[in-house]
């Protein structure tokens, strides 16, 4: 149906929320987008504008005036106004920090003063507290009388010193089926998981998400707790971590932004990069077949163009195999379950199960060069020299694919750098070297020449 | 510190989460899991064996006597509960169920009759429900009154009408913030998000994440309020679903399983397959060389040894970047970002980027040919033939990695079965023919031989 005027498109969005009203508007340009925002109540649009991709909210703030935006930071929960940040130009944010409640601006600012991606930027300071001498009819007054704004979430309310000590914390439930005059200490359940404002966000959320919490209290580097984080925005944050992990195993780098959001140069920036490093890292594979193929010849080329038929299956092996093991270490080090000190454990086990499968492998690629019909008929030699390089290859691909993520971990890089196009290019080159190196011998031994 | 003796095991693990327990106990043998968890509260034990990898889990209630497992069916909240059978042999899981309170072996019962992997399996029927006529204050004195363990959470109080039709919803805030007297009805939020029961666990947890709701409610066919997802199950769902997308994208099957808790064997047999299959498919890359080569000896040999030297080079060039597409495109179908439908924009789009990327690298592949000094000063003809060949494989291979996951979503497999190592496979082989086809081509016109 065509769209005509605010109260049809108020109408057709009616009831719709935010998310899947962000979802469909992806879809169009930046003048139809600001065109159906602009007949939104502000709240929807506040909201929607925090889902929309990051290149196009930014393309629609700066058509948007002073005031609007003002208006929206004023709407959101601070810890989602913070995110609008990203959209505006310092400047301008700067100057918006000045045109909405002090209060409000005050808070932004303490939330920015802490460092990037740390949990301090990811809370809200709008959580319910009381005192230990607090009754539960205290608690509940509290709650009736608070305006409805100044909390992210009542679900837990929690116990402060004077000195701002998170002391424990009380479920909202507890509250309403304790004895009305019990303090808040007597009731309270005491020694809660807390994080560190300056530790990571992704840290913090995969703390929220292994507990099952709906919010993890924060503290300040004294102990006063400053803040919450909320189970949606840590699962958002782990969604965003998760999308960019499993991109960059694929070589693919940048922010975890929705797919048909990027124009086609975007994608190409976050693409071409690697591409091109791994391309130019593959020069070293042709250099390796170049110096061998040239070692060969001076030897009288005994058996060169065969060989050169097992290269894509021997580099494919041992590639495929690489890719196993670096995508396996890399998502156990970001659910925690491998940590950096366990690299000893990880290298002995991987390099069992590469000698096994790189056997079992070699059996087969022996079969395929030896036999006649269904194989390629070559002579024992090679077929051997194919059979050695296998294993050889794999407990390579799987001792670089093993190492690579947990040294990078412990570097301080994320491990997920260490990308599967990445070890199968190394392994490549590398594996070509083992290949004409066994060859080197095996056929030495029979030949005398190579 | 030494352990002994049960007191000393509570008091070392007093206070730390089952969630850290079962962590910890993974490193263990079974006897010493055994051991400890003896030692540990029933609820404890009961909470700590169902976060244990399925196998760690299994060996343990095997030597368990069928008391005390029907002690923890009965302490578990349901939806945990029925977790516990998938370690159970079904004669065992049947027989418990007789052992339990009949209300919980019926709603085990109940829940077991949905799909596997449906929202049904995931759900608790331990929610809180009103009358459109229940007041706030009879609302509170329901929560007051029901005893603990009868709700997964009180944070919503669902509204059902007579025949248990979903009217509305109230936050717990809302009820205790509203006048004692006014009506659910009145209150309410009306127009709840639902789940049909039939509907997948991964689709009913990728709205629960989406929306940053605590609790989804689930409807039977009939539009009957049935259950609820809560968000923390909702989270562990997702978490297991995008390591396994994560694995699979890498060449490696199987059930998300912590490393540590996997034997060698169990890790040989997610691997070995995949690469047995990928071997055999890369023998296909060795037939396609031989056939080529065959032909290149009829015709002469003309530079098939320098051709040789590029084929790492432009199979590495075709596998990453078919490796990028099919990561970015199965990612995002995951998420709901791309649909089914979208084939037709996803694929000129990647079409579009590898031609361009494409281009880029065959220029640079042109330069590494051609130039001397720098690169290996080959004559044009053969340069041409790379930089040709570049782009045309880039689009080869763009255009299998985006349609074969969206193909794969088509027909109703999960897209991430089109690994990267598989994409990366497929195109060695077909992306040599598309090489030697234009070098014949190419270097018939300047030499009239190949």
């Amino acid at each position: 149906a065509p769209i005509e005027g605010a109260a049809a498109v108020r109408e057709t969005l009616e009831g719709i929320r935010p998310e899947d009203i962000a979802e469909a508007l992806q879809r169009l340009g930046t003048d139809e987008e600001l065109a159906i925002l602009r007949h939104l109540d502000a709240e929807t649009a506040a909201y929607v504008l925090i889902e929309l991709p990051t290149e196009d909210a930014r393309a629609i703030i700066n058509q948007l005036p002073d005031a609007t935006v003002a208006h929206y930071l004023d709407i959101l929960p601070m810890d989602d106004a913070i995110e609008l940040r990203e959209e505006l130009d310092p400047e301008r944010f700067e100057a918006l920090l000045h045109v909405i409640p002090r209060e409000d601006a005050q808070e932004i600012r303490r939330l920015l003063s802490y460092p990037e991606e740390s949990a301090g930027q990811l809370m809200t300071e709008d959580f319910a507290e009381c005192t230990p001498e607090d009754t539960m009819m205290d608690v509940l007054r509290m709650i009736r009388q608070t305006p409805d704004s100044d909390f992210e979430t009542v679900n837990y309310i929690y116990v402060l010193s004077e000195d701002r000590h998170l002391l424990g914390l009380l479920s909202l439930k507890r509250v309403i089926r304790s004895d009305p005059m019990s303090t808040a200490r007597e009731v309270m359940h005491d020694d809660p998981v807390t994080i560190l404002a300056t530790d990571g966000q992704e840290e913090a959320a995969r703390m929220v998400a292994r507990y099952g919490f709906s919010a993890l209290p924060v503290l300040d580097e004294r102990g006063r707790m400053v803040g919450i984080i909320t189970a949606d925005d840590a699962q958002e944050i782990l969604e965003e971590a998760e999308t960019e992990d499993v991109l960059r195993l694929g070589g693919v780098s940048g922010d975890a932004e929705a797919y048909l959001s990027l124009s086609i140069w975007q994608l190409i920036r976050r693409r071409l990069p690697w591409l091109l490093v791994l391309f130019i890292a593959e020069f070293f594979t042709g250099s390796v077949l170049r110096y061998y193929t040239g070692q060969a010849e001076e030897g009288g080329k005994t058996m060169l163009a065969q060989m050169m038929l097992f290269v894509p299956l021997l580099i494919g092996a041992g590639g495929n195999s690489g890719s196993q093991v670096t995508t396996t270490i890399t998502r156990s080090l970001a659910l925690g379950e491998v940590k950096a000190t366990d690299w000893f454990t990880v290298m002995v086990r991987e390099a069992t199960i590469a000698l096994m499968i790189g056997s079992a492998l070699g059996f087969v690629g022996f079969l395929r060069a030896k036999l006649p019909v269904i194989g390629w008929n070559q002579p024992m030699s090679l077929s051997l020299v194919v059979g050695f390089a296998l294993p050889a290859i794999v407990l390579w691909a799987a001792t670089v694919g093993s190492l690579l993520p947990i040294t990078a971990k412990r570097l301080g890089f994320d491990p997920a750098v260490m990308s599967a196009p990445f070890i199968t290019t190394f392994v490549d080159a590398t594996g070509l070297v083992i290949y004409f190196e066994i060859a080197r011998r095996v056929l030495g031994a029979f030949h005398q020449t190579f």
